[in-house]
């Protein structure tokens, strides 16, 4: 059946003591609304809605860029759970099938916890509730449960003791059938103490349309919801926790998980060694057999088979480093191919750029790819031998074979197997050095400056 | 009331096993005896003397260089407590109000703490003893309190099983009438078993005299002394924890909060994201809305708002980024100002440098500062744009909207709009680069080098 | 007497998912197997032997480098614990004294705990087996001892109530008669369930022989084995908690010591200070009152008393600072002596040098010391100074006294005392840099490039 995503972002998150809306706040490099689009992704959803509110312009910016296809309703005023559902209507016409509805700040249900959800709903119930047991309950609505249907969602203010001793609580998520829901959500009215429309109205609403209304539980972890910076921090932990614990089931070594930073997306091959004190952003992708060495940063980049990463390298978005490759300390690597087999090992940067299969760059290299106004591309070939500290002024190319002698600026292309250079002759001063230093002490020495 | 200070830092601290005085080991960056005075800051001390001992020559230096009104009495032998504080005596010589007697190695004291001694002396006290609850109060000396007073200290071993059965300890933290202190300080005898003058001794004798004595109660985590490195590696930790809570509090974003150390003047802005592995030193404030990217390091600098550092930035003291303002990779800046949105992204050294708004410094610029002897200064103006690898030889001078060539070295100034170039010219040798190697290898093939 | 190590070896280790043999796998930087030689090395073994399966080759090339006098010895087939004993038959021909039977894969035995089995052998028992209180005893086997004498060793399964009621477990460790063992091997039969043979036999049969044999306890702690990438980093975590104790414990600061990583043989002197975020690979002795900042890495280098290091700095194998030396941030030094107080502080690779002592080597400095077929030696003497962004072409000499002219090409020695220069001279072309951005922005503009 086909299924469609609502995700609730439109919270202010006041207790963030932030000027981002809460749902733009991260957890593995994704902003938190992303995390309840990716538990749905497993659906295949047809049609993935964010109802945005506070900040709904930087929440729209970020939403397009995360998904192109995600549509944003806006919801100008926050009345109520139901009312932000309400919002969703025109982008879900015509929906058929199983509307999800997720919240922006609950970074963690997992795509199995839905697929019960879509279950319990393919066995006949036109609304599904996920709860928990919770191991405090304290004041979380209660599910009340009989027969294997779900009765009621009864405020904690409005429980009788008999209902409060109830455990399994009532996390927000709902499963529901598209061609009901937003009927039900038409009949939720605002009749209550704080004057907000809710969505857990819907499950008195539906059965006394005589519809059928069901649970699924989870464990109370996946409904942890973000607040304050410190759950933030939390969450940070356990997505990390997490993802450490996954990628070392996956064959990885990690010398140290606890200082190893993954992205929500980071793939990691078999046998590759990751040192201390690593961090992954977004879009990283590393093959088997490679060594990620210490004090390593990596984003929106493809590391090779036995490729060999730092310590200290950058790995920036659009690096590709071939098999074998070496990216050594203080070095940037920046939108650019670098071959197979290919040695960037100390103190340089490449950006725009292609470095063929073998070649060998030298400390202190540069590719001056910027003229500030426009980006350039550098091409070195197959096997060349950049000398220590080359500036290559973009567009240039240095051909196979070729090398150029250190401390060159190169500026005309240098043909394959030729030399390059571009570098004044020495001349030594005998005695100068020793005159100067003579005459600089002399100089501190008067108290002169 | 005029409040003193007296900072008792004379102890050897044999048990660190280090050649360094135990009040000059540091937590959050500051020496342990500066936390004490920074706990007694709030009360605006008119005087504050540190009574120095072992080491006392080390502990005078740093002491004048954290504060230069601090008065350091030395005690060259250490007869007990009472005779500590007795060494203060010239420098508190006609001082009035409150004294406080403060520990250079219990740097947890909190000012709040410091305010309720100050509100008991207030009303009618004239020495006041902080105690505490002891989860396990084992051998702490006990505080005998009744009807509000505090009747005496009893010592462990001169305990009875009642006074044993007490909790509320003794933290050794007092504070006294400046007018009556001394006067008490003389009556105290060294006839026990130790033959020390115990500070403890003055309530005894302030209650035979008639003067009332008190007790404030503070949390036992306040009064931890440092006497082992493992404690001191527990008192940094414990100093961090807090930090990382109050910046988070802040409304800082810490993606990896037990992965930043932060000094105890560390002040971060709201909004400000602060990725993992970063480490400030003391004297960094960080505008709002800034960026810190990890592996950064950061010490007596001043970073403007929306201003990104890093990763791998290190701003040395001195250190003054405009708003917007980015230092990069592998950059390192000391004693410089970066103007509003200049950009220094990769691979270079600004020391002793103004480098104007707008302005773009290419990667692997430096500026040549010491000529071995004397340190000089590089002044680049607004919207220059530095190719990379140029050696600025300061003094010198880029002018507004000016260029460099890369790979230029720059000895003399350069005019506003004008382009400043310093290099030669390149040739390519054709075939030249596939002749050295071929040469290289049948060198290598003879076995000889 | 005499002692003989037999290290078994020739697990597959199918749970590490991994290609490479488990007792490769590295804790504290050295293989895991090395720890079972490390432990048994206070013994003073006169012969030690691995025995080898899975993986053999790559096992014997890594102990051959770990120690060129390891016999390895090949088991072609597992089938069981006293097979692989029995391949070190050959090895051990004719050794007298005590064989202790470790295991490739347990790297926390003490060297206080196999010496007190070597005590228990010289009291008289053939056979040795060390034991341990199990916390939780589970299916380990038993150990039956009863008037101080070893009975048997009871497989879980085989166990009477009565027996799984013991937790004195086995930990296989064992330490055996080396003229007696191979013949107690030889007696035991694979006529067992799973058809193998087990070195726990030899208890019964040297007992039946009228031999003694005896327990030694440790703690369970000791006898923790590794199975999976898990318990790896388990065993890591425990190896760096101990270190850093240890560490603390000789007078180092070590300011953040959870964030510190050391290798096997990490030796540093007393008051040197470790900032946060600092990597100790294998090799790496610092002497007394050095500092290492924070985010550096270090393998196979000495650091001299004093020395200043990092932040960031890269200290490779065979990088020799003496007293008072300092590498800054961005620094990469290899195979290179750096002379009592010599600076190297920013943005330079020295590699296969020598720095002559306080000398002066400025920012962005390389030495060009491969070909791209062979490394050649820079020489820089006693108080040079290396002008920013020199490249040393070596084989090069910087005589004592000289400098460099920054931004130059250094291809030829320059003697004592001199100056060389080799760089062209600055032009500035009067209003052209404001030309070019006009046409390049104009070229924008047009939306060409």
């Amino acid at each position: 059946m086909a299924s469609h995503l609502v995700v609730l972002a439109a919270g202010q998150g006041s207790r963030m003591n932030s000027d981002l809306p809460k749902v733009l706040h991260k957890v593995g490099g994704a902003p938190l609304f992303a995390h309840a689009l990716n538990a749905g992704a497993a659906l295949e959803p047809e049609r993935s809605v964010l109802i945005a509110g506070h900040g709904a312009e930087a929440v729209r910016a970020e939403a397009s860029e995360w998904d192109e296809d995600l549509v944003v309703a806006l919801q100008e005023q926050q009345l109520g759970t139901a009312h932000a559902v309400a919002q969703a209507r025109d982008a879900l016409e015509g929906a058929e099938g199983d509307v999800f509805i997720l919240y922006g700040d609950t970074p963690f249900i997992r795509p199995e916890t839905l697929s019960m959800m879509a279950a319990a709903r393919a066995g006949g119930a036109a609304v599904v509730v996920l709860g928990f047991e919770a191991a405090d309950p304290g004041r979380y609505g209660r599910l009340i449960v009989e027969g294997g249907e779900l009765l009621r969602i009864v405020e904690y203010k409005d429980a009788t003791e008999a209902e409060r001793a109830v455990t399994f609580c009532n996390s927000g998520v709902v499963c529901a059938d598209a061609a009901a829901l937003f009927d039900l959500i038409d009949a939720v009215s605002n009749d209550n103490a704080s004057g907000e429309y809710y969505l857990t109205d819907i499950v008195g609403i539906a059965r006394d349309r005589g519809l059928r209304c069901a649970t699924v539980a989870c464990d109370e972890a996946e409904t942890l919801g973000i607040n304050t910076r410190a759950e933030l921090t939390r969450a940070e932990a356990l997505f990390q926790a997490r993802r450490r614990t996954e990628i070392l089931e996956d064959g990885v070594t990690l010398v140290a998980p606890e200082t190893v930073f993954f992205a929500h997306d980071t793939h990691i091959g078999r046998d590759t060694v990751v040192e201390p004190n690593v961090v992954f952003g977004p879009g990283v992708t590393v093959e088997s057999g490679a060594t990620i060495r210490a004090f390593s940063h990596l984003e929106g980049c493809h590391v090779g088979a036995r490729a060999i990463v730092g310590p200290y390298a950058r790995l920036r978005p659009g690096a590709e480093l071939g098999n074998g490759a070496r990216v050594g300390n203080f070095v940037e690597i920046k939108s650019a191919e670098i071959g197979e087999g290919a040695k960037v090992n100390h103190l340089t940067y490449i950006g725009d750029a292609n470095v063929g299969e073998a070649a060998n760059i030298g400390a202190g290299t540069v590719t001056c790819n910027y003229d500030g106004v426009f980006k350039h591309r550098t091409e070195i070939g197959a096997r060349a031998f950049i000398g220590s500290s080359t500036m290559l002024v973009a567009p240039v190319r240095v051909g196979e074979d070729a090398m150029t002698g250190s401390g060159s600026v190169i500026t005309s292309d240098v043909p394959d197997g030729a030399l390059g250079l571009g570098r004044a002759r020495q001349t030594n001063k005998d005695g100068l050095a020793r005159k100067i230093v003579a005459k600089l002490r002399a100089a501190r020495d008067r108290g002169r400056h």
